[in-house]
């Protein structure tokens, strides 16, 4: 499982006062930088060789700004050309959102998806939920 | 049907080249201030009574930066204390993105969900697909 | 001048209630938009030929989420290689932030400042304060 | 000094492939939360005391997604009411961009400035440029 802390940011809140529902999406993608790394070790954005087809947050409870969070992700599901990435977001001991996304391994430049290399699968599938 | 046309921002851009997919959840919020309005006609703060329960987004295509977009609202189903917002975003003629977001009705103060008010629900069902 | 309409988004306030600060130079930017085609009338990203150098911005009263605002922009200085835009955002008959942005004619390949052309500069030049 | 280290987010890039000088003012902002702790230790947006009057930017070099970032951060004036803090934002060795923020002491409810509080004074002072 991949674990990452996170100190929620002013800017962050919403006149709610807890962090924007919009925000939520942004940490997990932030979270899956080291999932970017497998494929793109130097995450160089001419290299970059993963798109997202598709997102969906449950928002379990509020999230706070005065107290870090951690994003704990895992690959849930591994396919030919795609893959799932499962996160729960946790603040002071509570879950307050849970998540998946979608990515496909993509070629920018012939506009088409491929087969996930072997070596990226072996990865993916090292990440589990523990 | 409620329609939203939105300019891109420059800053909405990421470093692929196109409309980072962490903003169309905040271009789908956007779409649903006339939703918040009929809660809320004042857009108070104060007596914000919404809460978002879950989103999700599929991204179809890519959105450029170039042109003008529009998001397409509609309430797809109503249910005694939340109820299912549909959205497609459309730029050049092509769909580029759907999602569906479920909100509920909600007394922040109290900290519960509670029935939606009947002249809400009949504004809310004369938003259809067209 | 320049009139930006733009209508505040949820997402902008923050937890004190109104429109967060680190959202001005956001919608200043977005202001700049009719800049960017003088110089890149397609806003095409692979042919952006402007750097910014140097912004500021003066805080003068709250803006609020629930309230159009107007950014007014004109070119207030034009130089050699570089120009500066000085903003106003106003809200409900009241101006409630100014600001400034210095931008420079830039190649990006060769990453060097360069000589504004003089169609760019007449065109700067119109955009007087009024 | 203060130094608050940040990892660059992927959607903190914009389409000329570096990120986005509107990124710059949150990262500031985001440095100053140990100021922020000094006049409310428990970051209550109930009681939130500061106000933002002014912020300016120098974009100095192009700030990359891939590489860490390091934001510098010093209390460089003390006034009655307000104080300056000064940035700067550093990546591999090189500074990439400076700034100054002015704050003045709050009271929200009131809706007026204040004396700047001698415990706060105090501990604002202890953070020099080194």
């Amino acid at each position: 499982m991949l674990r990452c802390e996170l100190s929620p940011r002013f800017y962050e809140t919403d006149g709610l006062g807890h962090i924007n529902n919009t925000v939520i999406p942004k940490w997990f993608e932030t979270a899956r930088t080291p999932i970017f790394k497998i494929f793109n070790p130097e995450l160089s954005l001419k290299q970059w060789n993963l798109i997202l087809r598709k997102i969906d947050v449950e928002f379990v409870a509020q999230t706070y700004h005065e107290y870090p969070v951690e994003v704990r992700s895992w690959v849930s599901h591994i396919g030919r050309t795609s893959f799932t990435v499962s996160h729960e977001l946790w603040q002071r001991g509570e879950m307050t959102a849970t998540g998946t996304a979608v990515l496909v391994y993509f070629d920018y430049t012939a506009q088409q998806k491929g087969e996930i290399p072997a070596s990226c699968r072996a990865e993916l599938g090292s990440i589990g939920r523990d």
